[in-house]
């Protein structure tokens, strides 16, 4: 099997990674900015191009790993090759390919990557959507090649997954940031911290996360809120997202 | 050594457990709650007491694990025993057993703790304050009989890192708590996303929060984002919470 990556960013560097070590030849890989391009080519052994036009015709995939923007403008620029036209974002539906191509699809995978953070590819759930049967006998493939978990999820659901997603990873990072940050001006290693987010994200392995809340939110220590908030006067962006997560933890647990 | 604990919480539940498993002797346990005063009396197999006036005067150590309020209610009743007064919350000065006895200080569990759900208390960092040197060093004995990482830190140190706790535990689990939510009501099992926590948390082990952000609020996919926010039109709670922490990263990430 032959792909073409088109994209060079974490995604795409991950993916091809992945698929190369199962034993796909990632024939080409395009970028418009050459030194992201050079950079995912060289780890992959294979040749790059930065003008679209350039593109192989004769792969048997093409993953688009691209932003949103990134990815419309593409679809308007390149002479679609035969082969099966899949996309990997969480929040492109499927049916953008369409009036482009027949046979495309969606290979969603469910995780955070960064370039020099390597990841077990086995471990993470793919998302797979298909233009009919054929194609989607092909991601599935593909899907079961790279890993122990493969969903066929519509457009419409992976959206959603989306979004859970973002709350779950994107913006649970940016607590870990904020936490790190408030640390490291009180002298602290942000390590002092790591056990503690180790527990936090394991004990929803086996309590669901509304039974596993603590803190002063869910208890209704007011003097211990009114602390923490009079420490966030020189940070009013911190201090409201303090309020409002607390406003939301504490109304959640009320009601019920 | 004897051991009184005040309060029946999951903090109280914890360091009991932990306690009694090193040799410690758990001689009584208090809560103005019968129910729960039972519940972990028996857990311990120790006598319990709901009237504060009832405790033992021979104990080495008393444990006060209380929300803010509770400590200071107990603190105007209580007819203060000889010795070693201690209690473990984040956010409450050490100077607060001031004027009621002469020996005291703090032992603060850098944690989460729920009440069914078991700790390796090996690894927990344990904040310790003291009123005086002979007391630290009883402290730090206990400290070091629980856990490999015992710290000295001062009441307004412990305050800042009870606060980066709060954002990077209970904020952090909230977020979880959104993220089921979501995958829920489009009757997905949380369990597809829970790779995604693991690796979240996996992550910031060896790279710190700043250079570990991605999702689109970092690359400012701004077509992903009104997408998301249109998701949340039912939900203005959560619709705030995505906006205000999308621009949060997006400052952030922006500046350096």
């Amino acid at each position: 099997m032959k792909v073409v990556l088109i994209g060079s960013g974490s995604v795409a560097t991950h993916l091809g990674l992945a698929l190369q070590a199962k034993g796909v030849i990632i024939s080409q890989v395009y970028s418009r900015n050459i030194k992201n391009a050079e950079t995912l080519s060289e780890k992959l052994n294979t040749s790059f191009i930065t003008d679209i036009s350039d593109i192989y015709k004769d792969a048997d995939i093409y993953f688009y790993a691209l932003t949103d923007n990134a990815f419309k403008s593409i679809l308007r620029k390149i002479e679609m090759p035969e082969g099966i036209q899949v996309h990997t974002a969480g929040c492109i539906p499927m049916g953008e390919f369409e009036g482009f191509t027949t046979k495309f699809g969606v290979l969603y995978p469910l995780q955070t990557f960064s370039k020099d953070k390597q990841v077990d590819f086995s471990q993470i759930p793919i998302c797979i959507e298909a233009s009919d049967l054929e194609v989607q006998k092909k991601l599935l493939e593909i899907g079961n090649l790279l890993s122990n978990k493969t969903y066929i999820i519509n457009s419409e659901q992976r959206k959603k997954i989306h979004l859970a997603a973002v709350f779950a990873c994107n913006f649970t990072n940016y607590m870990y940031d904020v936490a790190s940050k408030i640390l490291e001006d009180s002298g602290f290693l942000f390590e002092i911290i790591q056990p503690l987010i180790a527990e936090t994200a394991e004990k929803i392995k086996t309590m669901n996360p509304y039974e596993a809340q603590t803190g002063p939110a869910v208890r209704m220590d007011k003097k211990t809120i009114s602390k923490h908030l009079s420490m966030l006067n020189k940070r009013p962006d911190l201090k409201k997202i303090y309020k409002i997560l607390t406003k939301n933890i504490y109304i959640r647990h009320k009601k019920q």
